[in-house]
C-alpha cells in the first residue's frame, strides 16, 4: 500500500500515480492534495493525525517550497512504516508518532541531478516510494540508491506553556470546517466541561461536544485530535474567535 | 466494496480509509467528501442519485450534525446493498430507492461511549462497515454488535403539486454546475419541449438539452435525475433564476 | 486499469465508477474531476501531460459542452492506450503524444439516442470505457459496437512564433498554483538562466526553479511540461503578470 499526500491539487498526483504504476502494483490511497500550499507546519500535523490509523504502509508525501534547491529526499523509517519525501521536517512528526519510541531511521535519496527538474513529486519521490515498496519496507536500504543519515532537517510543534489555570498556545491549523486547532492538550478541559473559559480575553462555554450550544454558537471543546479546539456549531470557529494559524491563544480556566 | 462519502473535506476521509484498511482488503471507491457541510437532505438527495448505480457494496455515509449527541449509528439493509452511517434520516431515501418495494431492513449499531468522541466517522462508523463487509451483507446481523429496529428517524424529500398547467415545487439541490435541480418530475415537460415555460413569473424555453440553446442562455430541461432543473447553458442557472435550495418554484406551462 | 478525467466536480464521477464497476474488476485512478468548466482546449493539455505517464490503460474523458447534441462518442487507440471520449478534440493531443509517430487510429461508439440523456458521461461514456476494458485495448472493434472512421474533430494548440531573441505564444492554461503556462518552448531559456527577460515589455528574471528568487517575486522559468511559464516563488503568477488562458506573451530575450 502506498499513501500519497500533497499540496498539488490536481492534476499533478495523477501523475505521480502514473509513474508509480509503472513499477508496482500497490494499492494506492490518497490522504489529501490539498494541504495549504507549500506550509510545511500544517502538512506535518496532518500526517501525524491520520498516517497512524493506517496498517503499514509507504507513505509518498509532497510538500516541498524547496523544490530545485539541494534539499535532500529522505526516506524515514519507522516500525512497518516508510514515509518518503523532501528533507524539509514535514515527515518528523508523524515519524515519532508512528515509530515505537519517539524514534525513527532515515536515508537519503540518491537523485541525478537535483536541480533539473521543477516537479520532484513525479520524478524524485514517485518513483523513490516506488522502489521503497518494491524492495520492502524491511529491505529497501540495500539498494544503493538508498544511503543512512543521522543528519535530517527536525521539525518541532511549539510546546504551549500549561498552569494550573491558563494554557498558553498557539493556532496549529484551521481545519476545513473553520474549526481552530491547538497545540493545548485537551486535558486541560477534562474536569471542566460545562464551565465558561475566557479565550483571549472573551467567553465562551467548554463543552464535550459541538451539538452541545446552539447552532451558531462558540465552544471550546477537546478534537478527535486530542488538542483543545475554538468551534462554532454549525459554523466557523476561524471566524467567530479572529484566528488563524500560528496565532497565540490564551485560556483561562476556571478554578 | 466499500463507498465513502461524507462532508469531511480533507484529510479526515482518508484516517476512516486507514481504520477499514486495517480490517479489510474491500476495494475503497469515493463518492463525494464535499456534500454541502452538514445538510442532511442534500446529502441524501446525492447518494439516492448515484449509490444505485453500484454494484452490490457497503455504502459508508458520515454527515452527521448530530455527533457527539445520542443519535444512533444505523445499518439500513435492502437487496445485496448495506448503508452505514448515522441515524438522521439521510441514508433512508437511497435505501428505499435500492430496495425492490421501497422497503429496507434497520439495525442499530452498539457504541460503547457515543459521546466519547467528536469524530465518530472514524472511531464508530467506519468501524462499522467494515465489520458489516467482512462479515457480508447477508449475515452481519448474526453479531450481537447489530440489533434488529424498526424505528429509524424518516427522511422524504418535499412532495410537489403538479395540476393541468401547473407545478409548484421546491429547489433540492445546486448541483456544482450551478444547475437548479427541483422535485417536480420531469414528465411534466414531455410533451413541451419547444414551448415556453413561465419559471415563478419569467419565461424561459423548455429544450431536451443545454446545447439547444446558445451559450449563457437560460432553460428549462430534465436532468440525468428525472426532474425538471433550471439551468443556463454553460453558466450558472442558480445566478441566473436567483434561486437556492429550499426556494418555491412555480412553473406555469402552456396547455 | 481505468483512467477517470472530467469536469464534473463531484458527485457525477461516483455514478461513472459504480457503471463501470458493474461490469468490470479493473482498477480505477482519478486524474482529475475539477478540469475547468467545458474548456475542452485546457482538458486537452492536462490530459498530454499527465496521461503518458501511465502504464498501459483505457482513459474515460468526458469534458463535453456539446452533450444531448449529435457530436460523436470515440475511442481513439495508441500504441497500448485506448482514450474514450465526446469527440471535440479533447482526446486528440494526448492521442499523438502517446502514439509512436503522432498518429492513432479512431473509431465511433454506436449511441442508441443520442439525444435521449443529459449525462452520457455516465449513459455512454462510461459503459463504452468498460466495455473497451473488458475487450482489450487490442480487440474491442471486434465489436460492431466500434466502428472505424477518418473523420475526428482535430485540435492542436497555437503554435508561438520564435525568434532569434523574441519568442511570440500564447497563454495556454494557469494551474492551481497560478503558474502561467505559455506554448512557448523552454528551449528559447535554455542558455539564458541568469539574465532578465522582457515578458509583455516588463522585466523578470530567468531562472531555473522557483527558490531561485525570493518569496513573492516574479520570475520566467521552464515547467515540468518543457514550456516557458510565468510564475512567482511561493505565490500567483497570474496575478503578478496580470495574464489568464489565451492572452498573447511577447517575451523579449536579451541576446
Amino acid at each position: 500500500m502506498i499513501t500519497l499526500s500533497s499540496d498539488f491539487g490536481t492534476p499533478y498526483p495523477a501523475a505521480m500515480k502514473g509513474v508509480i504504476l509503472q513499477e508496482s502494483d500497490a494499492r494506492l490511497v490518497d490522504v489529501a492534495h490539498d494541504f495549504p500550499r507549500q506550509d510545511v507546519r500544517a502538512s506535518a500535523f496532518w500526517l501525524r493525525e491520520v498516517l497512524p490509523y493506517f496498517p503499514p504502509a509507504v507513505h509518498l508525501v509532497v510538500v516541498d517550497p524547496g523544490v530545485g534547491t539541494d534539499r535532500d529526499a529522505v526516506v524515514l523509517r519507522t516500525g512497518d512504516h516508510a514515509l518518503v519525501g523532501p528533507d524539509n521536517g514535514v515527515l518528523v512528526p508523524v515519524a515519532r508518532e508512528l515509530g515505537p519510541d519517539d524514534s525513527f531511521e532515515a536515508f537519503t535519496v540518491a537523485v541525478d541531478d537535483p536541480a533539473s527538474s521543477t516537479f520532484h513529486g513525479r520524478d524524485v519521490f514517485a518513483p523513490a516510494a516506488a522502489s521503497v515498496h518494491e524492495a520492502g519496507v524491511d529491505s529497501f536500504q540495500e539498494s544503493e540508491q538508498f544511503s543512512p543519515t543521522e543528519d535530517v532537517v527536525n521539525l518541532r510543534f511549539p510546546e504551549p506553556r500549561v498552569g494550573e489555570n491558563t494554557a498558553t498556545g498557539e493556532v496549529l491549523v484551521v481545519d476545513g470546517f473553520g474549526n481552530v486547532i491547538t497545540n493545548v492538550p485537551g486535558d486541560v478541559l477534562t474536569d471542566r466541561f460545562g464551565s465558561q473559559v475566557t479565550v483571549n480575553d472573551e467567553q465562551a462555554p467548554a463543552r464535550r461536544m459541538y451539538a452541545a450550544v446552539d447552532a451558531g454558537e462558540r465552544l471550546v471543546t477537546v478534537g478527535s485530535h486530542g488538542n483543545v479546539e475554538l468551534a462554532v456549531n454549525r459554523g466557523r470557529g476561524e471566524e467567530a474567535f479572529g484566528l488563524s494559524a500560528g496565532d497565540e491563544v490564551v485560556l483561562a480556566l476556571d478554578s
